[in-house]
């Protein structure tokens, strides 16, 4: 029984099927942000999104049922899982940020097209190579939201009032909008020594984000490298030293 | 006489030419731009602009005939087919977009011009590999744009009232322009909690961009790679694989 | 005495400690920005932040027991030290600015963890590579600073009054940020060909900042390929010829 | 004579006095941009920048009696002959403009300084390869520029009225410089389809600067790597050969 569900679950036409089903639910959740469509058509477009999710559930159930505990061993079970059961939820509430999850369901479609899964997993797999360096961000972050809300949180309470405030900010400062114009000018009027505050930030966060680039480049050339490299030069290393051994053992014998 | 048509214009001169036209039509289509030379001289350049266009159209025409079928093989060709063709259209009807078109028929250098052609030949055939990270970023952009809309839509018709209105915004904060003085901050004070879609969006859609970098960079520098070290490479390992092998087949014949 | 000194301070318990020292201290400061906590615990707080001090003074007073003048050899060290010490002047004076920089106390944590030691050790050895670049920025900086002060500096007193105003200007539109609408189609309108300043200033500079990305990366590609190719392609090297070298020696022998 | 005045300008004495009399006389151009420091001491001040100016002079009359015509071979000569050449028209006529390019004097440091010099060299080796890029730069803003004359110019003269205005506003929309809420949002309200030309305007030149990027990266790292590992592998393939080859002559003697 289990193995008959699995085998129809990995049906080519099951599988096209439920991709399908995902743009044709990503096209209705579209639709249900235009007015006009949902005043003319908002119950049959409703209808067709709860048969979409109807479907989902249907899936994952019979992965369920098909796979056992093993279905959640697979990082992707667990994302499609966690993001249809989000989806389940505003159906009971009506909460509008619940509501607006729904469309992470598309989201899906990443998990059902092994090529899109491929680019997600070469992302996912650069981001342990670059932990220090966000533990770092992380620290000067930290040391610099603190200091801002020290330096200029009572004069900027809008900008600098709390932790959050100036993470925030500071932020906002790193991808340099505004940054000069729109924050440091206005607060140099105040304290005419606050580029020796934003000025080193902006440097340092900046030299740590082109590292976080070199070093992604390295590693992903590194790999690029030796992946290809290998095979032919280790195949030919190999034989040279196979023959210089035949030989060396020839000459030994005579 | 096919191939008498294909010889005169694959003739230096005529080439050359055909570039000398194309550089003195930019120029006429630069000078259309200025009110103060339209009104002196006005009909003068009109006249030589439809006389580019006659040389461009002959021209054309006579690949056509020398060429037959073939002619449309060659995707610059069809480049050239259709930047031609879209000049014709405005000068019957004078709608002012067509009119603006027609400078694009300076495009035409690149190809007619070798090196440029390699250029962009280049760009182009960077393309595909980057397909997958371009389909994913379309798939945030749509969940972005119905998020959104869903969420802030109500409250900032302007930016976010429809789903074309949000992408155009997601892109615009894509870019980093003015994404938090201009959109997010004015946005935090209906919602304060915000900064939970857009500063994740900012950090999903970088990290994206950044890892088109990195694979294109990879990918050049592979290509570049591979070209210039195997040709050298593979001679000297041949070469010493024959040594032995010959050394080996000395030996075993005495 | 000075070696059981050591051996305590070296154990993995003390190191952990200390690390845990500086991450209560640094929650301590984080609460000390919020106005509410500080009304209900400041005394509490204040006591806490005093009590991670003294440990800090008594490990670094440990240290320099243990070690003597060897602790100022290693620049880790110095770098504790002179943050341990900023830290002792606010307590006794009370500036808002030394008092701010107490959080720089947190920095502690770089030194304390190797992997992040070994992050910040990579960034600073990249520095002198890039010296080079940086001397030229540096001059480059100085003469738009004095041009455009001497150009601009009389109609635009608040932007370029100064050759400090005019270099903080520059770094700003160094960073594109507001370059056109904020600071240079303003400046345009008195000085019309104020652009023939401005965007070779931004070129130049952005060039200088790309081939600074370029140097980074090529540097760090070569360290990492010749780290790890070296190894390998050295042994079989030679073995290689150590094999053939004895081949001759057997023949010659004959 | 001419031998000796040669000789007498390469000490090394003469060379780094002539930088020392550079970054003098920076500095004290740098003064000259403090009204203070000019009411106080103008007098002083432009008779030392007079004395620094008589010293280059002199020193570019010297290279020129020493070396004669082969002064003019050396690229770095004639940009000291034009540099101070340029200083010498300020201090006959006294126009601000000329007056503030004097300070391009410091731009000898560049010249008199080996290692800021290869820099400046290495830079200048790279734009060759990036030659075909910028001409279709050129060519792309060239028909951008007709393009929004054309379509905008009417309608918003202050950003597009003439081919001039059009090109800085392209320039600054390259840089993503307040692109949307500064330039194109305001162009929407009149021609709501205008995101048609500016949006892809920005796509296409943002993948040309890219590839630009990664153009000279590859190269950098081309040549970095070639120049290495080549002559190490050279020696080692070389010597292989020759001892195979001995080997194979051993063996067909015997």
């Amino acid at each position: 029984m289990r193995a008959r569900i699995a085998a129809f679950l990995e049906q080519a036409w099951v599988r096209n099927g439920i991709i399908g089903v995902i743009l044709f639910n990503a096209a209705i959740l579209g639709l249900e942000t235009s007015d006009e469509v949902m005043a003319r058509a908002g119950g049959l477009i409703e209808l067709l999104d709860r048969l979409c999710l109807a479907i989902f559930v249907a899936e994952i159930g019979a992965k369920l049922v098909a796979y056992g505990t093993r279905f959640f061993r697979n990082g992707w079970n667990i994302f499609d899982f966690v993001i249809v059961g989000v989806a389940l939820i505003p159906a009971a509430q009506g909460l509008s940020v619940l509501r607006a999850l729904r469309i992470l369901r598309v989201l899906r479609v990443i998990s059902a097209a092994p090529r899109l899964r491929r680019v997600v997993e070469g992302f996912v797999t650069a981001l342990p190579g670059m932990g220090s360096v966000f533990l770092l961000m992380a620290i000067i972050f930290y040391i610099g939201s603190v200091m801002a809300t020290k330096l200029f949180g009572s004069a900027f309470p809008e900008w600098f009032g709390t932790l959050g405030l100036s993470a925030y900010s500071l932020f906002q400062i790193m991808t340099l909008e505004s940054w000069s114009m729109g924050i440091v000018r206005p607060v140099m009027e105040v304290y005419p020594y606050a580029w020796m505050f934003f000025v080193p930030f902006i440097m340092v966060t900046t030299f740590a984000v082109v590292n976080l680039l070199v070093g992604l480049i390295v590693n992903s050339m590194h790999d690029a490298h030796a992946e290809e490299s290998n095979a032919a030069t280790d195949t030919y290393r190999d034989e040279v030293l196979r023959r210089l051994e035949a030989i060396e053992k020839r000459l030994a014998e005579k």
